[in-house]
């Protein structure tokens, strides 16, 4: 990641200074350079230092360091070793790694008498950092200014439609267009959006799973054939990323077995912590965040393969599912996968609306769907109508209360009714698809039965409950154990 | 809840000596002692003291002192103040409150050297405190022996069918019965198991609650009428009780207004905090708990009382299902919250076994079910079978891999799935229901779509996947940019 991202910087002009305890590292940044632009290396626009000291010599003040280390404890060893190497209060730090917001809060007051730290979350993978990420900064307004035009350099750019406008030629860059960055808040705010940014991906990813497997077990349907349809997919709302890359990657074949790839690829899923921690991170401020949860304890459950494989035939399945038309099927698998996406970026924007809420920042709604558009992994084209619908209302408090998903629920949640049926009646697990529509009907009801709820916690543990003619607030007891059953207000 | 323990001491033959910063309580529990007992005031076995110096003077070597505090600091503060008060390395403290297992870890640590820090959690509430609790002891072996008298004389007592022997008298406590008390493990290992109890408590109480929802919607029963209904599923393997009490509550009506009490409650549930902690616990070791994450988040959806109300005339339902025949639905509904019920033990059991290795504990599983039987909330008659589940086989990896789970299972499966469909087609929020089918259906598949996860993980951030037919652990990578898709072994 350091390395790409130190080529593309070098592909807008910027001369880069660069350092790695791996010195093979840096000659290898330094030889990829020569190969790629052979051209330019007498410029020497990326110069390999030996030592921190030597790097920071090479760089004019305010120093604008960016640290690319594993997030933890290597961030602020790389901060002591600046430090020690001479750093001035006016320099800036970049943290771009995957550090906790909490983290990239507290450095930013831990360091403040030294240096400015300044977070920035970067998404799109090796490729993205190439030639184009999505770049989420966080960190004091001052910095900001400076590193702007830098960021905005480097970053995806998008076209008038809001669609990446993509390269993958070494000192071609990508130089109209709208850069997929802006300011975002504050200190840990970049990393914070980065972070349910994962967990948005880490719901997309599952809910094209769920599809994949119902297509599949349902109608019976090779994986290449999916692949086919998922292009025809990406085609319509769904456009995005990751069903493109899924509508390819299932059109591959394993060279050594002829069969399906996919077939050969075990089905135990990693995950290296950002869903955690959204999921975490929603559970602690009480935001209802099921369909990134559920796709997190999916992989999870999908990792106990031995136990998986012994209740597979221990355990009997009582399936009945009646004859299926397969046009219908797939129309409404479609519009199930649009409809639990909505949800699931619902979830995600309203638990960004309370880490604002929890942390004082004034997160910039428009500015995250905008430059989650090119770039990261969740790039779709759908994030421009989430744009939209900020732009219309600036304080919106739930996507679904926006007149375009509004009217798209409307029109096709009768295919995620349908998907839901259709898996619990064949026996498909789809924890995802059910989460959203259990959201779905849960946040569009005026009524839930946590009256009853509330009753049985007075019931065992006096812990009150409020009453629908009282002022809010009052609260009210039942002697549960006493004859009549007396209510008294609780003071 | 700390008087109660105290009387319910006293009941037991054991003289004990209280303290509290308030002495208003302390007279409090005196005048209760008088008020309950009159006869036993001359022995004065409850003394009231004005301070923990005076407490400490009357109590014999090694003394047992008792701290029921809020969780958190308070609990440190008393520590601090027993030490000063001149507490020997010899005297046990036990901390009865809701301690977070991982203070309870620090502080055995933390203390060992001043006097011995022991956990014990406990539940049932007031009454269970008064009149028999489930206590969850965990901290070192030696305490253990010297509690263990105490704690057996106090905690709820349970017949040789494993049903709770229940009194409401004060003066006659219960002798006979086996004890809902077990040594659980080391340091924190009791209040581990409290919290996880918590967990499968918020479960319990919120797929009774979709139950209800789902008679009310679908056969538009009255409170009462489901009232009545939950007393017959009373009688059967629903035994519990949350559902006894559930009964009850749907048959009060409002003294005020002479409607049903539970339509006079507003719909907003609260929560303090063992229900996030179980959800989190999970989500950090890996272990799918979704059923408990979404009964934790169904909580936080209900307490967004104006945004539903907006949300249920802005969005539409698009919702159709067919003629109903009550008894059958009724049928399903039972058999489903029967089927759920027992993927939440299972999810709740599976957490308990990774925090056993996560933790170098031995937890008794068999000890926990039965504890369980009488004295806390969710006691259920269920509780037995669970004991005998782990009778059969000490390693049982999941509940579900046990002949009399699998068999109800078996048996009953098609009534979660018929509840499921009705669910989705109806419009009825049933988010832990989903979520038990969904653990359900995917537990027991051999194959998942994260074969495909993985190649979009491997596609995007080159995080490879394991084959097939391939050696566990052997790591593989699909070069997706090239032409053909070169597949490498990776070191």
């Amino acid at each position: 990641m350091g390395k790409n991202l130190a080529l593309n910087l070098a592909d807008h002009g910027y001369r880069v200074a660069g350092f790695d305890l791996d010195k093979d590292k840096v000659q290898d940044v330094l030889a990829t350079e020569a190969k790629e632009r052979p051209d330019s290396v007498d410029e020497a626009r990326i110069i390999g230092c030996d030592n921190i000291k030597q790097m920071l010599d090479m760089l004019v003040s305010p120093r604008v360091i960016v640290v690319l280390v594993p997030a933890g404890d290597p961030v602020d060893a790389v901060c002591q070793n600046l430090i020690e190497a001479g750093l001035n209060p006016e320099d800036i730090v970049v943290d771009c790694g995957n550090s906790q917001w909490t983290d990239t809060i507290r450095r930013e007051s831990q360091y403040k008498d030294q240096f400015k730290f300044f977070g920035t979350a970067v998404s799109g993978g090796e490729v993205g950092a190439r030639f184009g990420p999505s770049l989420m900064p966080g960190g004091d307004a001052d910095s900001w200014k400076y590193l702007q035009p830098m960021w905005e350099a480097v970053a995806a750019k998008v076209d008038a439609n809001g669609k990446p406008i993509e390269t993958r030629t070494p000192g071609q860059p990508v130089k109209e267009g709208e850069p997929c960055t802006a300011y975002l808040g504050p200190n840990g705010a970049g990393h914070y959006v980065k972070m349910v940014h994962n967990g948005i991906e880490y719901a997309d990813m599952q809910l094209i799973c769920e599809a994949y497997h119902l297509l599949r077990s349902l109608l019976g349907y090779e994986p290449a054939e999916i692949g086919k349809l998922f292009e025809k997919w990406n085609q319509g709302v769904l456009n995005s990323y990751l069903v493109e890359i899924s509508a390819d990657i299932l059109q591959q074949y394993d060279a050594k077995t002829g069969a399906p790839l996919v077939d050969m690829i075990l089905d135990s899923a990693g995950q290296k912590g950002t869903g955690r921690w959204t999921s975490i991170s929603a559970t602690q401020m009480g935001v209802p965040a099921g369909i990134i949860s559920e796709s997190v304890y999916a992989r999870a459950l999908s990792t106990l393969t031995a136990e998986r494989e012994k209740a597979s035939s221990f355990l009997t399945a009582d399936i009945d599912f009646s004859e299926i038309d397969a046009d219908a099927v797939v129309q409404a698998i479609e519009n199930a996968l649009y409809c639990a996406k909505i949800c699931a970026y619902a979830q995600g924007f309203q638990l960004m609306r309370a880490a604002q809420a929890e942390y004082n920042w004034e997160l910039n709604f428009i500015g995250i769907a905008k430059i989650w558009r090119g770039g990261c992994i969740i790039r779709a084209s759908f994030l421009q109508k989430i744009a939209d619908a900020f732009e219309k209302n600036h304080e919106l408090e739930n996507l679904l209360l926006d007149d375009y998903f509004a009217n798209a629920m409307a029109e096709k949640q009768k295919g995620l009714r349908d998907a839901v049926v259709l898996a619990a009646q064949s026996g498909i697990p789809t924890p995802s698809f059910y989460s959203a529509l259990a959201y779905f009907d849960g946040y569009r009801s005026e009524v839930l039965p946590a009256n009853l709820l509330q009753a049985q916690r007075d019931y065992f543990g006096a812990h009150t409950y409020e009453r629908i003619d009282a002022e809010p607030g009052e609260k009210f007891h039942t002697h549960w154990q006493e004859e009549g059953r007396p209510e008294t207000k609780v003071k």
